[in-house]
């Protein structure tokens, strides 16, 4: 059995989207209390590596990270976890929305380093869950319009629900990829500064390529497909550079702080709940799993 | 007929590569005299448009480019240019070390937008007249280590001379892919900070993308292919960035400072020299075009 | 008779911010025609020189600009200015705003500048006309908090309406410097990571040094003194770097997105109006020069 | 007693620059064994903190630093270290160079901080061993052109040693300062890009803002004065920014890698010699505090 690139030999504890009650802290821990409601970052980095060294991270090669063999996860009713990582959420932010400070941050360490800011016209190719995310955080970075293409209409409303300025209907028929980029350059008005692909279909990632203007860039985050066949020349002669992401790296504070003032809403992304019964979590996986209707699913204690 | 992306409808003069010795100045010029000798940065931009205005004038729409249709090029014995893209070469430094500094910029222009510095490991897939360039560039700009990787082990010889680190021979076979990767792992000792594909075969660009160390940069200079098959996944998930470039900006001026420090050596790419007859001409298009054995080519009158 | 460093030596026409609507247009514009309503960005740069071509041009040696002599200003009927300087204005957004364009550029450029984000806390010291329209642009660049500091509680108070998140009111007594550097982090809360020093005296100057974080910025807008006495060196020690502006470059498409979609409103700014009768621009300058209750006058055809 | 900011309440080690041999390891330790020769890093972050997470580990407020109260100096037979601050020396580097990677690191950290690259022209004021081993550091980024100011003849001599392409000598009359720009500025040629006051007095710190060009860097090294009375309103309306450092991060394998290849010589530094006597103890302070004549002075077991 395989998560992700690891492989799993034995029974372990998965999730890593989780917030929680303090019971119990370190005796030389200052910031955090009994009884402090708290949302977690998952990673646990060395701090002492070159890569931790230069601040960044979340690319340290020795993280332990909640669910990630042969680290257990957070799905969980207690977890030991280092108070640096756990960020005290405020009165008016609820725990299910800590818990969602871990797929938001996808989209803010996206926009982060793709440089979103309010004179950025931003391309969002896919409206599933990491989509819907990087729309919420390109908004709150102020990003000037953002427009997002999908296949799926349900998919598309939700987005227009959240606030995108423009959603664009395509097909995933290859044929079509001429038309789609003129409804895609007409909905946008003037260029594009910045595209996110959130599928990772060749498709998908060769109309981000193509439409992105001279000297601006493509943040690949979807994960369809290991090896693309792409028109990556053409956008390397315009100087339109390509950028990864893995995780995300000081992201819970700002996360919080937009949950705080309301700049971003993750409430309508939270689309199941359920409880820690044998049954229900055994829905619940066959919810997330099944037919694209879930966005998040929730379980609380 | 095709001049790179540009249709060619009728005969033009081509060339971009120039230096030559000022004849007239207009009134207004204060920074050339008449019998200066300069060298010539082929592009006028507008200086206008937004990419202008944000300093990335290599990218300008409404760029003016020798031989580029339709804009007449070099190859003549006299061309009017604007005074601020003159450079005055110093007097250590040759006409025809002057005309070098087109293709060097290629190099300059690269390590730039990739950052190289004195702590950076350098790798150059191909070791043709840009992966030659790209080397020279990349040790002025200090870069700790570098290696470069060819399948000819002609060139290979050249860059050993032009002082790479290490050379790596490698074949066109994609099935040994992971004896080569091991290679030129070896080669460097340590990770790999930036590579350069200066070929732009899927092959050379998988290996640049693979070898390249978590939060690196992948430079694509070749333009081989306009399509290519590569496992870019795999690498945007480890943050290593794909970034491209076009043309150059602002590097006369450090060219020709490279020149005369004797920083760069650029004398030993000029392998071919020719007059201005026909006869010479067309030779000397034979020798460019055939077997590889010319790196530069140059005319003289 | 001076205006800032230029020496002013015959009659000319001042003036910098203006709006107005297109009389004609050159035959080869093609982005404006006649009746279209334009805001003007000042200053004409060479677009040749090393500044200009870096995508500094506000720092061009060769800049005109409108009132600077021996240039002629656009307190006038008419004037002829380059189309790439002229940027049409949205139904939605009036000649004043506008004109209001150029105060506001100060704001975002100082914005852009330090990188305000919306993880920034922001301090400002001064709530005059510059202290407000970078209050304006912090909070468009999505500032987590900002705190304004002045002596007159009439300037708090314009700015506690234009929505800063705290107001400190500070005297011009030195020996005060503790006590308010505790008002001042209190009504923060956490780590300064950006000053503006909107006053530019010595007091404000040491304030916005001593009150930053380590690592943070101290951006220096406010020309009151040339020669100034601070504790730089503490500061220096802590990294926290001082960076100052000149005018502003880019920044008009930004303001008029800002003023189109109402994330910033500078109407509240215009406190005056006035006519173009000689008996009105009298009073105009007097009502501007005197006693601080004016922020911004606003002549009107 | 003080040590720089820290007071000193009871006797301590004092040192931090050192370099030695590895006696034990920890079970855990992979990347060291019994007999390296290593330099090391002085000080300990705690990897945790806002700052530490993100890559400015200098800037720790936990820090953990030799010789900074309370915690002890390296002045001594035996230390212990953690293992990812002790970096070994090749064969060809001494442990008395190794010991010189502390000094040096300032001057790395400060060609960083200020973007010393190969176009850069750079002034350095003072030519003291802070003045030198920026100077060093500066040769070894690939500066274009380096110029050292300062009043004593011996320590420019001693530049001129070590590579500087200009001295211009000063003097403490501040009634110069006119005549002492234009020598400074004939010294250089062209445009001053990057100063770095190595000195810390007004009259320095004046002379570095006013002679650096428009849109370059004042970095402020030395620390003689904690108030500064100084022109920084001029320097910041032609956006020269100003940049402070706090030690260093990152730069021991870069300093070890310069002195492995030979592009910095640090053996020009080391003016004198003592072992662990009382007697030669007592002797060396008295060398170092004494007269400038010694640059640095080494303790050898």
């Amino acid at each position: 059995m395989r998560c992700a690139n690891f492989i799993v030999k034995k029974p372990m504890v998965i999730g890593h989207e989780c917030a929680g009650i303090i019971e119990e802290v370190g005796s030389e821990v200052k910031s955090l209390a009994v009884g402090d409601r708290v949302a977690l970052e998952p990673g646990i980095s060395c701090g002492r590596c070159n890569l931790c060294k230069l601040g960044r991270y979340n690319l340290c090669p020795e993280m332990k990270f909640f669910g990630s063999p042969p680290t257990n996860g957070s799905l969980a009713n207690k977890v030991v976890h280092p108070a640096n990582l756990c960020f005290k959420l405020p009165d008016n932010v609820s725990m299910e929305e800590g818990a969602m400070c871990e797929p938001l941050s996808v989209g803010i360490h996206a926009c982060r380093r793709a440089n979103v800011r309010p004179a950025t016209n931003v391309l969002i190719m896919g409206a599933g869950p990491i989509g819907l995310v990087t729309l919420l955080a390109a908004r709150a970075f102020g990003a000037a319009r953002v427009v997002i293409v999908d296949v799926d209409d349900v998919r598309l409303s939700i987005a227009k629900n959240l606030g995108v300025d423009e959603i664009v209907q395509v097909s995933t028929d290859v044929l079509n990829v001429g038309d789609e980029m003129v409804k895609i350059q007409t909905a946008m008005g003037s260029g594009i500064d910045v595209s996110f692909d959130c599928v990772g279909f060749n498709k998908t990632m060769s109309t981000a390529l193509n439409a992105t203007r001279s000297g601006g860039k493509v943040c690949l985050i979807g994960l369809a497909k290991s090896e693309m066949t792409i028109p990556l020349t053409p956008a390397a002669t315009r100087e339109v550079d390509v950028i990864g992401i893995f995780r995300y790296r000081n992201t819970w504070p700002l996360c919080i702080e937009f949950l705080r003032t309301g700049k971003i809403d993750v409430k309508p992304l939270i689309t199941h709940r359920f409880g820690f019964s044998q049954e229900e979590v055994e829905e619940a996986f066959e919810t997330s799993a099944g037919g694209g209707k879930a966005i998040k699913v929730m379980f609380n204690l």
